[in-house]
């Protein structure tokens, strides 16, 4: 089956991820006094989530000018992932999830950059090619005058994991 | 019943909307993988919502330059109505808001400009006027680099419905 | 017991502020049509808290030029604290707070300023020394043009009170 071609019925969010060419990363040691995700009721909430690939940010710029809005949809993309083992740290697995609710795209924004929805298109596309129409969000996106460690794009999200036994976080 | 006297128990949302000359405008169709507002469990979370009128934004550009700080507080009282058309959208009915819980407003600002709260104050005051002491919320209003477009503001809010029957979202 | 010790079994988040030199300010009235935070069933949701004191800004500008990081490192502490205190202008008592779901806060940056998390981890810090465990949350910092009355920092978070009979909010 093509990356391109989704059939929800008969593959999980992780084999719909293999399939295009991606698995979860390893979550990062939270630093400072937060977690990457916290569960409350039917709800889990993540951090905000960098494009880190194995520890690092490849890229860090302002979109708009050291960075290109093709590139950085590919960062909002890498941001999701992210944000997906964030949650499966506290849900265990991404079966749990019953369905995206809301992701909020920051891009750190050159002067007169406003293609801010492109960029966090790269977010929202992983999303819905990994859970399908549970994908389909509410969504914002705006554009920041910087991030941390000059990230060009940071991405944090709400999924609802209702029908999960239990309650707790972290 | 004039327009700035509140009769919040002789009149639905619609009716009060009415009387300050507005009506809920047709929801855009989503672009890309999300939606003008996702339902989960009492919560009605919508998307960031810009100040389009019939498809179009009229005014562009960063309050504090070229835009002025009035205009801005009428572009986010549009951001308001185009979010209670989103949520309409979903819950079908404006009836079955029983509050309005949080707004969270982005003001594209010029270098020195920090009257984010009476631009923001656009949106507050419009769902205060819809529903009352029911439309009185928790509020974040800050300044950012740019938004999609080129908008001077965008406006997202989280509504409880509860009491309505059913779990869905889109 | 110093401060820097936590013994979240033997003491109220109260003493643990009393144990910081802290007490909960009072709530700034609401100006225009919002409120210092709203409950919707288990959540209260706050207001973006600026770092007032006695009802006035200390310190203004840009975090990165008139503002340096270790200075907005502890009005994000400050913010919090006013955060805490709309929190229990809702709930009556922070003893009713069963954890802390999530923080974003919001630095007005310089240009070339990327240290966002540094300044936030005053406000994580704060919640951790008060809530020991149940402090620790979902955060997203992002660095953005500008704030209300030029505050260097805005935050605002997320609490879970379940458990507290009643619904309601304001």
């Amino acid at each position: 089956m093509s990356p391109g071609v989704l059939d929800p019925a008969s593959e999980g969010p992780l084999a719909r991820l293999a399939a295009l060419g991606l698995r979860l990363p390893p979550v990062a040691s939270p630093v400072a006094a937060y977690l990457p995700a916290v569960r409350v009721g039917d709800l889990v909430w993540t951090s905000g989530q960098l494009p880190m690939v194995a520890g690092a940010l490849a890229v860090t710029g302002k979109v708009g000018a050291e960075v290109d809005p093709e590139q950085a949809h590919d960062l909002a993309r890498v941001c999701a992932l992210n944000a997906l083992a964030a949650v499966a740290s506290v849900v265990g697995d991404l079966t749990q999830v019953r369905r995206v609710v809301k992701v909020v795209g920051f891009v750190a924004s050159a002067p007169g950059f406003t293609g801010q929805p492109a960029v966090v298109n790269g977010a929202s596309e992983l999303l819905a090619a990994v859970f399908g129409d549970a994908g389909r969000h509410a969504r914002s996106a705006v554009g920041v005058a910087a991030l941390p460690l000059d990230s060009p794009v940071e991405v944090e999200i709400v999924v609802d994991v209702g029908g999960v036994p239990g309650q707790g976080g972290g």
